[in-house]
């Protein structure tokens, strides 16, 4: 989990966050203080995890956090380091926990502490168009061009020789060399991710980031989410065309090449030297292997290996879908 | 048809509509004042309606319309109270006759009495972005949030608790509370709606608007396209993901999550607690019940019933989807 | 060929070609300039063409072109006025040398050249938004409306009775009279053209424009890119809905319809009264005749012939696809 932007509001007293949650927990020191919420994988001593689905049984055994919301059916797997604490709900658990860690994480409002270009250091030593807003925590390398009504929202990172087309709005994001995002595009907003409650649904916190690596271009009107607990990543010269959404937490490889009007769910993956035809749909949480290539407007809902070749909704071996619909 | 927006340009005389259709009627009052165009249910007295197909036979023969724009082959299912005019081609007499009544729900140029924000009333009342363009007819509550760039056309209603992202734009539309509008939106625009002739298409008139009920977020690059005689609406609580397009006059209930990049077409009915996966399609004027599921990509051309989970193009039980594609 | 925006940058010596390309021909006037570069049927003396696929066979034997870019194996077909240029990789040898030609053509970084329209002479002909730009070599004709935060970036024609909505960015494009573009379009962009190469792809000229002709309407949201070799064109009193994407070198005939989210691939034809489903994706490289119907969803992945009406993935005669989906 790579979190350079979002800051932490703790340490918060474990004390506090047993009252918050209404949880009794016996033999403790009720003044450790709790400095981070992580995964199983990443959490340390002195801050808290979670574990909600068997299916982490491994990592939990190990972890290394003081404390791991849980389920009372799940708590036993947890080692003698960790103390479980057993709620009803660990995934929306988490989200009011995050959110008291990283508050700024949960609305993207507009950024009021974005101002016009020509107020700031950036004016001149950044080729820039007319309107262009910049906000807190943004850098710029040299040789960059920023386009007409960009706004640079507020935690940006942008590297040398980059371009941004007119009309972008970018936070949370950082942008490494040689890239081109083009006109119309939003990049870094939260994902489309909360626990749906009927009145009113309960939002959960997107600390991760968008990290778009050396000579990648995002074509006209792309949306981007940043990710909730890791980041959304395009990969080295990966080239993204037109119209391209790209879910929270996915991650796309190097030298791949996306056609316009695709859409990438949230949390999935994506190899090395992959295409993807125009309008293809790849659904959430699956892994797309290397040299993989998808006819335009497949429908991909089970991971595919390595160097195959799928078309089809849902999308099955190229040849045998070609065969079918002869 | 609820149409607060519009400037009814009415009444008109009758026998200007007579002459406008070159139509001889004898036994009437040439000086009868003709107030408003609607539907068959909706007329009254003094107004004039259209009646096109067969299946609306039940409502013409009770409508009390004192005009309708009817067939020759359809007049006689009026009744007495409402003298049938007879035309080639109603829906295209209708248009006509809908823009004299409303001139203004033709065109969506952009609205030119929108100027800046802080010159109006809402300078210090409302937190904005830089250059933000308001123009007549627009009403904010309290605690809004407004971003850069952000285009309130003509003719707004947005309650308290509302956040609109920056370069969106917005007209004919009304925000009820606690609504998030993110980035690069265009709402209340007119539908796709026009009579195909050769060499340049006939425009219908738009008179619905938008209606977004309260706590729903609308994603980025979402278009909303208001109603022709009936209003475009989202209900309440209901989530839609980015680069989502609702067609003019679709109606989509409470609690319901649609994902991105999804499209539904003009005049099709959404029920309460529906979720509809990324990239899925409804053709128009269909009705989706409350409590389905349609998977992503699906492909949805009939009816769909309370509780169905469907899936596939066009889309089915999931069930027989997912075993016919194993 | 047409090409009416980008500067010619030549002539090029010849002995300056073949030292780029490392190339080492005899018999030859190392002075002779070269003065432009154009596809086998069009160039002519003086000038430089290409031929790399067999299928162009008959074209290539009559080439009025002085050299020709080709392969071993093709060079034989060549006519004796044309001397073959043997490279290893035609597409991205005719990339470099185009690129010589019109370096202005591959990259479209945000155009520098544009002003406040209140400081060109368009201030009191045109009637405009706020916040509008306009580059150079711009021309707008009478009775147009531009609306808020429009960038005309250099290199349009608009002609009479055009409307082109908010946010909305143009480049090298003519568009002809009584055409509407709607908010948040971006258009004569270049295309999703390029060689994919690892580490970093080697991006090819695009030296057409958009060409958007009479009565036409473009709905929000959609981004139209510019042709490569030849020209994107949308044809007299076609309409477009929201969120379309029409590709390089399409090319759509006239009174055709097209629904919202629509993809067409690059350099495909479309013929005239086509109708095309919400949704549907064409790809790329195929011919679509006059009066064709494409069913909402559809992918279409071969030609289809006049007159047809076609549904489904891959696209079929539409009653053998309702029938099979009873």
């Amino acid at each position: 989990m790579s979190n350079p932007f979002f800051k932490n509001h703790g340490p918060i007293l474990i004390s506090d966050i047993l009252k918050s949650f209404n949880i009794k927990v016996s033999v403790i020191n009720l003044n450790q203080e709790i400095k981070d919420i992580k995964d199983l994988y990443s959490s340390k001593n002195d801050e808290i995890t979670f574990y909600h689905s068997k299916k982490y049984k491994e990592v939990a055994k190990s972890t290394k956090a003081s404390f791991c919301i849980t389920t009372e059916l799940l708590k036993k797997d947890l080692p003698n380091n960790c103390v479980p604490l057993v709620v009803d709900n660990v995934l929306i658990s988490v989200s009011k926990l995050t959110e008291k860690f990283y508050p700024d994480s949960i609305n993207d409002n507009f950024d009021d502490t974005a101002i016009d270009i020509v107020k700031t250091k950036f004016q001149y030593k950044v080729k820039h168009g007319n309107n262009v807003l910049v906000g807190e925590n943004v850098s710029i390398g040299s040789n960059c061009q920023i386009g007409h009504n960009v706004i640079l929202e507020k935690n940006i990172s942008i590297g040398n020789n980059c371009s941004i087309g007119s009309n972008t709005v970018i936070r949370n994001c950082i942008i490494n060399n040689n890239v081109k995002v083009l006109d119309n595009c939003v990049i870094g907003k939260h994902g489309f991710g909360f626990f749906p409650i009927n009145n009113r649904n309960y939002r959960y916190p997107h600390i991760g980031i968008v990290l778009i690596e050396d000579n990648c271009e995002i074509g006209c009107g792309s949306t981007i989410d940043r990710g909730s607990m890791s980041n959304t990543v395009i990969g080295k010269n990966t080239y993204l065309d037109n119209q391209i959404h790209i879910a929270h937490n996915v991650k796309i490889g190097e030298n791949s090449i996306i056609a316009g009007q695709v859409g990438i769910a949230g949390s999935s993956t994506i190899g090395n030297n992959v295409r993807i035809g125009g309008q293809a749909g790849i659904s959430g949480h699956l892994k797309i292997g290397n040299n993989v290539e998808i006819g335009g407007r497949s429908g991909v809902i089970k991971d595919i290996p390595d160097n195959s070749k799928v078309m089809g909704y849902p999308a099955k071996n190229i040849r045998d879908f070609l065969k079918e619909n002869r």
